[in-house]
């Protein structure tokens, strides 16, 4: 056993080749994952297609972590106007991509709030310098209807600073980072940030999300990943290597995201709410054995923005309605 | 879209067909990823075998869920003698088994507590007549040394009745289920149970654990298994499926289970520590950059049973004592 510091480290780095290649097997997995699924995923999507209410009945019984973003005038969006849901793993055959970047793709049908039939939001897995890594996106416009803004101007702001940004980076000598927060766009999201009550926060604001961290671009996570695929050949061949620069916070960035929980919220839709929708959809339904047949969808013009519930209103029953039993789980599956 | 309720039970028909399909599909990944990574898991044995307390520092460092259940005599033991774990996906290539059955083994060094150089506990993902649908295992005979058993009995106690209702099962005239509440071996478990006091009870109490909901016999699987594929195969052809019969609690297991965790942390063993052990054998380290050339491991022969840290044991100094830092998180990974 080794007992030496010396030695320690040196397994230290022979542990390091060894993530290396679980990461690569990783990555491999989720490629033939894909392959295997999205055939099954498109047939989905024919059978949720003839279902009404399908993806707002599954964002219903979503999981707890992202069902507490979910306002009940989202809600209420979801159930009269959500039509599709659609996860592509969009670089999976990208050599300059990862597997684990994707798109999140809502379908929406005409509605009082904005003119999108479509919204589409991009997750890059990238790499910074500094060997963060993680998700980031760009905010997605969204065309809110006069005073229908559910997000009181936040995807706007977002927007509009990104836009800002962009411009700057463009035009400026190399300083464009440090001038972020000189920017008028910078101020006045600072400012809906601030006017913003979190707990009531609409979920989409989501829309917004940049970075839980800092946006890192497509340029330096490439040169980031070489320079990192680089240390693994001279890790793999038990050559000493530098570790990475440390990297640099970005309060610039972090006062100004439109919503932190960003990417956990798009991870959960990606990792489960998409691969388990079938489960829950029919969650909505457990318990309902007996009374399946005297299903009865009820159409509502109700325009209050008051606590909703879709199962009541797509089914004319609410689990938060006293008559309303809460379904029991009639088997487990592992 | 589907408005009536007989469409709607037809669409659900439709998604039951895709569930089968996506079940196929999990199998199929689930061996894939076997396949590829077996190669890596035994290269990582290879590297863990000449660190020091390598497992020990893993299960130190686990997930909360498991943690909670680890006692500080556990740590101990761990600290002392654990010497290598290995997951197995025993029914992998078996048509008759499972990808989802799993064998947990530890292998421990000579030690004050028990005789076995290897505990090994076999879990098996099984379906019941009724549809439900998980692990089951069997009570593993641990060789405690005179008055060193840490689950006060609890092991040997539900090996005893596990032989028992296997003998009188043997003997009996169909009705051996119905018998087992009257085994004199039933009512001496149900008593330790009753003694103990399930705050502290030892996480090798988990080596007696049978099933979160009750025991299922390969052959009842086996035949549950074969009807579900029947009920599948005609489901695709659109054929009318007859419910599978609910599934009668066993109140007589539930009763007599040492373990009621036990599937959940099996699972976060397979699932969660097995898979990342090395990123959780790191996290002992961070924040100690600049100290890992000082790392000394200390020998240690304290005897007492209180607030143990292996991390403390084993470097000489723990995350609990005063003049321990927390470790910051340095980078992220998604």
């Amino acid at each position: 056993m080794a007992e030496n510091p010396e030695e320690v480290l040196a397994r230290f780095e022979e542990l390091t080749v060894l993530e290396d290649e679980f990461d690569d097997a990783e990555l491999q997995i989720l490629r033939q994952q894909n392959a295997l699924t999205s055939p099954l995923y498109a047939k989905r999507a024919a059978v949720a297609a003839k279902i009404p209410h399908f993806w707002a009945l599954v964002f219903e019984q979503c999981p707890p972590e992202v069902d507490q973003h979910i306002q009940p005038s989202d809600s209420k969006v979801f159930s009269e106007c959500l039509e599709t849901l659609e996860i592509t793993r969009f670089e999976i055959d990208d050599p300059k991509g990862s597997p684990r970047s994707f798109s999140v793709k809502f379908g929406f049908g005409l509605n009082e709030h904005f003119e999108d039939k479509v919204l589409e939001k991009k997750f890059w897995f990238r790499r910074s310098q500094g060997g963060w890594m993680g998700l980031v996106s760009e905010p997605v416009k969204i065309h809110w209807k006069k005073g229908k803004d559910l997000t009181g101007g936040l995807t706007d702001a977002a927007v509009k600073l990104w836009d800002a940004k962009l411009k700057a980076a463009g035009s400026a000598n190399g300083d464009a980072k440090a001038k972020a927060s000189s920017l008028p766009e910078y101020k006045a999201l600072m400012k809906k940030i601030e006017q913003g009550e979190e707990a009531s926060l609409s979920f989409f604001a989501w829309f917004g999300f940049v970075s839980s961290w800092r946006y890192v671009s497509a340029e330096e996570s490439e040169a980031a990943t070489a320079a990192e695929l680089e240390r693994r050949e001279k890790r793999k061949k038990g050559e000493k290597v530098e570790d990475e620069p440390e990297d640099e916070p970005d309060n610039d960035h972090q006062q100004t995201e439109v919503y932190p929980p960003g990417e956990e919220i798009a991870t959960i839709i990606a990792e489960d709410l998409w691969p388990q929708a079938i489960k829950y959809y029919k969650s909505t339904h457990e318990g309902d054995d007996e009374e399946l047949s005297d299903l009865e969808v009820e159409d509502y013009d109700d325009d209050s923005d008051e606590e909703l519930d879709i199962r009541g209103l797509v089914q004319g029953k609410g689990k938060n309605s006293k008559s309303g039993e809460s379904p029991p789980a009639k088997k487990r599956k592992t």
